[in-house]
């Protein structure tokens, strides 16, 4: 069964659940009518139906790879680039006065989810590419903000992320690479850096990578990194793709999935740079990169989420075997695997609704300026990051299983699904480190986001929700009392807790909006409030037990 | 980190939890004195550690494949298999009349998870020769026995187990492989079997296929199947391979994981077989087989879970990142990667208990010829197996986590354990098929063999367990008054359920053997038992809700 892009869906999430009328409702994204919206996702729905699905698995058995010292991409990657490019996909909610629409990251993010469904390799390298035009855009004098940021909205050139190093994962702030002025105002930069997405292809005149990096008098620790620009291809006077930089792909990963995405190790040895920003404020500018890019890696997880779930329900609606109280039909009559099915349906569902309302408190944010949004946006992403992407992992595994012997055969697809998605829990911050995030910093506002998302839920008046929200908030509240290690002791599950308690919500209000959905709902309702209870007696079991037990005796 | 036998906890598990002891003061199993114990385990471990697992990844990287119509087995393959046949480990559970060593199933499965951990693709080899063994020891004519059998526990032939058919896969009734008399008392075999695990090798100098096949006045479904022998190459006079038989294979499969194990597409084209048992009773003796191979499963599952828990915990001590308030040590000291590492050692414990448990019960069965001990093994074999292969998924997913980005990259390994071990949820019936089986079959003596297994485990007096223990009861009373649907639709959580009580008992009767056991017993209670109740609260959901959900809804 080739993909379908759920349109509808996604509207009816935006329409039903996320309340996305507020911002079309605002003066900053007033041309973002129903008209446009509709527009906007039947174009790039039919795109990544008829373009980019069918180069999904081209991409998986002839990966990316270095021919030499060049990255040869895999076919149907450059046309699949195109497309996108062409459709003025990627600069969709960028500044038009450098080219871009302006439109809501709301919809980017639908937009990105199709796409990730479609062809998740393919659409790391566009997500980089918004990533580091957000990040210029905040943080680039105005000559680079005018020299780069239409070229990457073209797509005639793109962008790259290079944070981690060999010793230097998570720990950012334990990064060497060196940039040292070379007193025309660029700066030399010397450095290995690893995993780096899309470090190079062969369908872009330009790959601009955006470096951190210390300067000759930066402190230790994360205080003391800069941010560069170091294109592969020095622009020349007229801001095109000049001479080459003094950088290289070392060598591509093999790894588990996303085959079709080049991860590279590069080497930067002396190449030319430009701060972007201030010096030694490296990490803020890359915060704002990685802030939308945990949004969307959430998405990416949800898109491999709804592509496997499409996929299992084509096969268990073809696949005839044994008889059933409901008569010889489908696999899907069997009970067991009548509810798998629905719990990914659900589980997708969820993951949507958690993302779409993350990405619209992003846009009021943004359009209103009002810190109650900013917070409640900050307080969903590492919630949209981390459960979209287990969901995606878990929506996947289940999607093999839903297949039977046909799901561990690599030519059905469904492997695929799991092999690719699996590094979306990892890269942009592990979901460790998002649930670390959202019981640390999301939390040092004293519990308010918190409390007034639970305070939404409790709203919609539903007995055994508002309920679950009542303990999730006397959690909270008691994780407000703990020390820092006791919280990150009960993170994961703080935050998978937050994540079931916010899909049963939007689950109630779709079904609220449409009855025909009430059915899912309660199926929702009944898997993930006792998965929510679960978690938060996990929660609380703090941090004492985790070292009371001895290294020697993990380690024995 | 090179895998190390887990000798001491395996023996540990045999002597302080599953209770070892009884089985060996049996008048059957006299043999395994603690000492022998002690010698198998060592000496099995050994060629784990030295010779199985240095060729796992060599048997991923180079997979078995078809060479004119000839499969050739990955490098180091072939001396694998010598050591396993050499040191005896195929047949030692086999009846010492024909070759065997008549010792306890527990210290076959005890093993074959060593074999399993070191090198899961190769294991099934003799994971499937073990199950032909018992098939052929309960239903075979002693001529058959004595003409079969040495040479299967010699490790000089194999066997197969051949049973699903393109379009009869969960459902084996449905099959179409015909046996025709021909009037010497063989039978023509005609059709085609698809996922034949080692379907066959460039190593054995026969392959011993067990067929299931309708003879021509077969009536329907599972009552019309009939069980056959089918050697590749035709016992001569002397009990030699001798000519070729009329079967091929067509083709192997490619597949996400267990690369090294040849996964064959079999055409029967009149093929002479030899009726094993009884006409139209092959089911009977197909279940013979995959009783102890289900548990067999269960046990790869822990494998894997094993090695891949090793595996992390290897990593994370050599790993050094960031600050915690443990000072600047490894990634260990971060609550959330111990959390995770101390999930997977807790659930590979709770794993191997189970199993082993059941193991115990078969063995007792069989030296005590005792029904309660019967039942108990009958309980415990779904449990054992899907429970020990989902951790085996999770424990190799978490492996991959605790790895953060290097756990995508297949150099580390982390992968491959995932990719092989997912298969297992799937093959000898998917872990649904399990669930079933448990609300089905296994509460057909109203509930006795459940709750005997909740009186173990409230006697050992620990107030929460023993909570759980009592809704657990409550929810087996539940089911027991619902039809098949509503037990079907609960029957994957209940079991999950089960599982985690279980663990939990086993854990606290661990730290009450061993007080430097309790702090990680401490954890698995406080992580279990909240997941316990929630399946508890997800398994009484009932059918209802999952058809109140239309299949048109479902494929929109």
């Amino acid at each position: 069964m080739p993909y379908r892009a759920p349109v509808s869906e996604i509207r009816f999430v935006l329409d039903h659940v996320v309340g996305f009328d507020r911002v079309a409702a605002t003066e900053a994204f007033a041309e973002a009518t129903p008209e446009t919206v509709e527009a906007i996702l039947t174009e790039a729905g039919r795109m990544c139906e008829e373009v980019l699905a069918p180069i999904n698995r081209a991409g998986d058995l002839h990966p990316a790879h270095l021919e030499n010292g060049v990255v040869r991409t895999s076919p149907g990657y450059a046309e699949g680039f195109a497309a996108i490019a062409e459709g003025g996909w990627i600069g969709m909610s960028a500044d038009p006065e450098h080219g871009g629409m302006g439109l809501p990251i709301t919809l980017t993010m639908a937009v990105n989810e199709m796409i990730g469904s479609a062809c998740l390799a393919l659409q790391l390298n566009p997500l980089m590419t918004q990533g580091q035009i957000e990040a210029l855009e905040a943080h680039a004098s105005d000559e680079m903000k005018a020299l780069y940021i239409p070229k990457l909205i073209s797509g005639e050139w793109c962008g790259t992320m290079n944070l981690t190093e060999p010793q230097a994962g998570s720990d950012v702030g334990a990064l060497r690479t060196k940039a040292e002025p070379k007193g025309d105002g660029t700066y030399a930069v010397t450095g290995q850096k690893i995993y780096i997405s899309w470090g190079d292809n062969d369908f872009s005149e330009n790959i601009c990578h955006l470096v951190l990096a210390r300067l000759p008098d930066a402190g230790p620790g994360t205080k003391g990194i800069s941010l560069f620009m170091v294109p592969k291809r020095l622009p020349d006077a007229e801001g095109n793709a000049g001479v080459a930089n003094s950088l290289k792909v070392v060598s591509l990963e093999h790894k588990l999935g996303l085959h079709g995405s080049p991860t590279a190790v590069m080497q930067y040895d002396g190449a030319t740079g430009w701060l972007v920003g201030e010096p030694h404020r490296g990490m803020a500018a890359m915060f704002t990169m990685m802030n939308n890019a945990r949004l969307g890696v959430g998405i990416q997880g949800l898109g491999v989420a709804e592509a496997a779930m499409q996929h299992a329900v084509g096969y268990a609606l073809d696949r005839k075997q044994g008889k059933t109280p409901m008569g010889e039909g489908t696999i899907l009559d069997h009970a067991d695997v009548r509810r798998m099915v629905l719990s990914m349906k659900a589980e997708t569902f969820a993951a949507r609704a958690i993302a779409m309302d993350c990405a619209v408190s992003i846009d009021m944010a943004k359009a209103t300026g009002d810190a109650g949004w900013t917070a409640r946006g900050a307080f969903l992403t590492p919630i949209a990051k981390a459960y979209g992407t287990d969901i995606g992992i878990k929506v996947a595994g289940d999607g093999i299983q839903v297949h039977g012997g046909m799901g561990f055969v690599e030519e059905t697809g469904a492997a695929q699904y799991l092999r690719d998605v699996r590094v979306t829990a990892i890269y942009e911050g592990t979901n460790g480190i998002q649930a670390m995030d959202l019981v640390g910093r999301k939390l040092m506002d004293g519990g308010a986001a918190a409390f007034a998302l639970l305070d939404e839920v409790a709203a919609l008046g539903d007995a055994e929700l508002s309920a679950a929200a009542g303990d999730l908030r006397a959690l909270t509240e008691w994780l407000l009392t703990q020390d820092m290690q006791d919280r990150f002791a009960g993170a994961t599950s703080y935050l998978a807790a937050f994540a079931r308690v916010l899909g049963t919500h939007a689950h109630l209000k779709g079904a609220a909006a449409d009855p025909a959905r009430a059915p899912l709902a309660r199926f929702a309702k009944s898997q993930m409030l006792p998965e929510a209870l679960a978690e938060m007696a996990k929660a609380r079991a703090g941090a004492e037990g985790l070292y009371a037990v001895a290294t020697e005796v993990i380690a024995a």
